[in-house]
């Protein structure tokens, strides 16, 4: 037997979740050994475990574009300022925080203390943003492509690091520069813009249900919230454990402002020219933070298994020398029988942890760095064919024995029921956590309310009839931190009713959380 | 049938490659529609067809950098100053091709023509240059990370993009920004460092030989061409059709000069504190330029199966409204069949071009495109049950008459003959374009003599005995544009002679060529 999992170390996470939420966040990402942050402000290293989550994401998320008819491509990652400019909104949006390159190389210079030193020279006659986005650099690009209507509809996707300069950067969630995905697409027509604009709003909240484990709510953003540059910006919005909200993805009908500042002009079905009509959207390594405060619990990571770098972790129990050997075959052969099984369409990831390291250590780093199932064999586990199994998503001391044929014949089936468990179990608490709130007072207390002894734990999603104004979105913002994530798509949301702030009727209601 | 081939229409490729091979390079690209130049200075723009190679270029080289026990991680793309000045080689080495970031906002700023425009503010205290690659960066990571020789060895690979202020950019081959893949390493001992250097430069050789159909020679760099920092530069040198020679990738033993950089220091087996020993490895997007030189022809790209975005392409011949619907389904059928079809471990990749254009038009496209092989089905093939079968290595008007049948169940033996044909023509051509030369008259002939008439074509390797120094070098470049590539490993470039300049004893020849 290996070491009980019963003598929990000090690595359990700390603080716990209902202490301090956020740094409780911090120190999943540690303990899972996920990513850290690096010297340049803002900007995290992701680390392999971190990484091995976000190719997974890469990797299912590429499939699905591809079926829906996009393809991949790459533009550049500087964009002239002049481009930038081309659209008010657009500038306006994304000035603040633009990192900017105005010159191409370093010299060693003299400096008044005597020592050399590297400065930068060969100013550039106009300076380059490192893209916070790309819709001006790749609506330059259609502009060349873009002839007539058989040119349309272009469907394109790329895959890229951005850089946005965040005053207050969290790991993940808000970092300077993030990797992602950027849809981007024209059309011939308004109605095709608008299908693909819904289009990939689905793609992304089947995505996130169906991958991630997270239900997520589609909606249309206000005018306040709306991407720099849109007439509709659609989001998904997530709940995480401290009921507050992340926008996890967003799909932006641009109308015709990005063609009409970039020239994307074709020839119609009529011979008369016309502008097209864009889209884009996109997803980024936020989505990793929001599966960490979606699932993870006081011991560390927990991971659905559909994105977990590896899905099951094989622990050699290796008391005695002369067994060594037989027990290290044995979980060989074992995981080559997982392997040769498929889960989810890919043979399943298995991984054995031959270290030299004590077994308590080890279980304790694949407890943290939550794969979704481990499995122990030690000698008497061979002599009785059996294998001692723990589940990532279940309590740390339910430990199942488990004839090694039995667990081999149904491992697909638990990692599938870890995967279905854990978005019934976030189904579950984002259902709890979401009322409906008809008057200001109800509102004011149920976001103030838990705030002197839980000040992580923030109301939940409130769901008002509103008919109020952008100055009284900024005004709940700031009285209360809380912000609206969506005017909700379901029908569920739509009845009569009127404004909790103005009295104005409303027919549907829409949702207000505190967001990351 | 459809339309002949033989009405070639003005799309083939003007100049050739024999009238002017730089042009003809830039044509083929063109087009393939494959990529475009863009309007930020030295960047190009990737388009979906030449993206698509470079995908499967990274979904092979990622499999096996796995297979050879690495794993993934992201760093920033932004380096401070002070880390690149912590390596001198380095920092001279890169210094006069740095893009540097110097402010983090841009503002609205009235101008003396009272016009608005947007200025950088917000100046940082210290500028960040975008990593031309990332030793420094990576190695302060490192620092981090180990602590014992239980640490090591540390193998890890990042999929980034680049950026090197290039003053004479060539699509794919040299752009101010590119694609690439930097794999970097730690480790305890030099003869574990060194090892793991040959290795990486074997999986490249490996790689560019089976996928990309281009025989490789491996060797080290002379001290005046290594990598600003690394001890030792070892790279895989390929010829293309005019002769000249493309360095297709390096690996790099840094010794510990980054490691003392940047202190990556560990504990080790004696107690004892060390500095551990890094090794770098590159590929980049020029390997599609290169891929471009070795294999296309008068007529557009030649494209090796294995890399190839679709390796068949079937196009309906529908003369008639009547059998219309019967051919497309008799393609798809056709299709279907191919895709449950296995190439080198993936399921063979197939269009069906349904567009709306004329027959001979859809051709010349693929034809441009490189597509390996092409499939017309027209309403006769039908009634024969036959297809028409082209293949892109082969002339253009070698078209086969096949049963649908015998097609289907030849096609992966087809592709593997495209394949291997395209290596074996490219290895002939190599060694008949390699000789060795053993007086400096017969050097300056070989890299002389084809200069009236043909100005691009470039002599070929020659494989000189040489004890020069790095100022014999320049001279050599200076006067003739040749370079010494590589000072090659294989065995049969070792023998005894002397320095065709210098008469100094050599025990084995070095190859010269001019290079891209």
């Amino acid at each position: 037997m290996s070491q009980p999992v019963s003598q929990k170390p000090q690595s359990a996470i700390s603080p716990q979740r209902t202490e301090d939420f956020p740094e409780w966040y911090q120190q999943v990402i540690r303990a899972a050994d996920m990513a850290e942050n690096s010297e340049v402000r803002g900007c995290m290293v992701i680390k392999p475990w971190g990484y091995g989550i976000w190719e997974h994401i890469q990797q299912q998320l590429d499939r699905m574009f591809k079926a829906t008819g996009h393809t991949n491509a790459y533009f550049p990652l500087l964009i002239p300022l002049s481009y930038l400019e081309k659209e008010a909104a657009h500038v306006e949006g994304f000035a603040k925080e633009c990192a900017v390159v105005t010159h191409h190389r370093l010299e060693s210079q003299k400096q008044p203390d005597g020592t050399m030193k590297m400065v930068p020279t060969g100013a550039l006659t106009e300076p380059y943003v490192i893209r916070p986005t790309s819709e001006t650099i790749i609506g330059a690009a259609f502009a060349r492509w873009v002839h007539s209507y058989r040119d349309l509809p272009l469907l394109i996707n790329q895959w890229a690091n951005v850089m946005r300069w965040e005053m207050r950067p969290r790991i993940f969630l808000r970092t300077a520069e993030f990797l992602w995905q950027e849809g981007h697409t024209a059309h011939e027509t308004k109605e095709e813009a608008l299908e693909e604009t819904e289009r990939m709003l689905h793609v992304y909240e089947e995505f996130v249900r169906d991958h991630l484990a997270i239900p997520v709510i589609k909606g249309e953003k206000s005018e306040r919230e709306r991407f720099p540059g849109a007439d509709i910006t659609l989001c998904i919005e997530a709940m995480v454990q401290d009921r507050k909200a992340i926008q996890a993805g967003t799909s932006h009908f641009l109308g015709q402002h990005f063609s009409e500042a970039a020239g994307i002009q074709f020839t119609g079905r009529s011979g008369a020219k016309e502008y097209a009509w864009t889209t884009s959207w996109g997803v980024s390594t936020r989505l990793i933070g929001t599966l960490i405060m979606a699932h993870s619990d006081d011991d560390g990571l927990v991971l659905p298994p559909r994105v977990a770098p590896q899905q099951v972790v094989i622990l050699p129990v290796t008391p005695k020398e002369e067994t060594r050997a037989a027990v290290l075959e044995a979980c060989q052969a074992l995981a080559a029988a997982l392997r040769a099984q498929t889960f989810a369409g890919e043979p399943v990831r298995v991984q054995v942890d031959t270290r030299d390291l004590a077994g308590g250590t080890k279980n304790w780093e694949w407890i943290k760095k939550g794969v979704p199932v481990r499995v122990e064999i030690g000698p008497r586990d061979l002599e009785k064919g059996s294998v001692a199994v723990s589940r990532r998503d279940r309590g740390l001391k339910e430990k199942e024995f488990l004839a090694t044929e039995e667990f081999v014949s149904g491992a697909v089936a638990m990692l599938t029921s870890v995967q279905d468990g854990l978005l019934a179990r976030a189904t579950a608490f984002r259902d709890a956590n979401m009322v409906k709130i008809d008057s200001l007072e109800a509102f004011e207390k149920y976001f103030t309310a838990a705030r002197p002894e839980k000040p992580e734990i923030h109301g939940g999603f409130a769901l008002c009839h509103w008919a109020g104004s952008a100055e009284d979105e900024d005004r709940l913002q700031k009285e209360l931190g809380v912000t609206m994530r969506c005017m909700p798509f379901g029908d569920e949301f739509r009845e009569e009713g009127v404004c909790f702030l103005t009295g104005a009727p409303s027919v549907r209601r829409v949702i207000f959380a505190k967001a990351y």
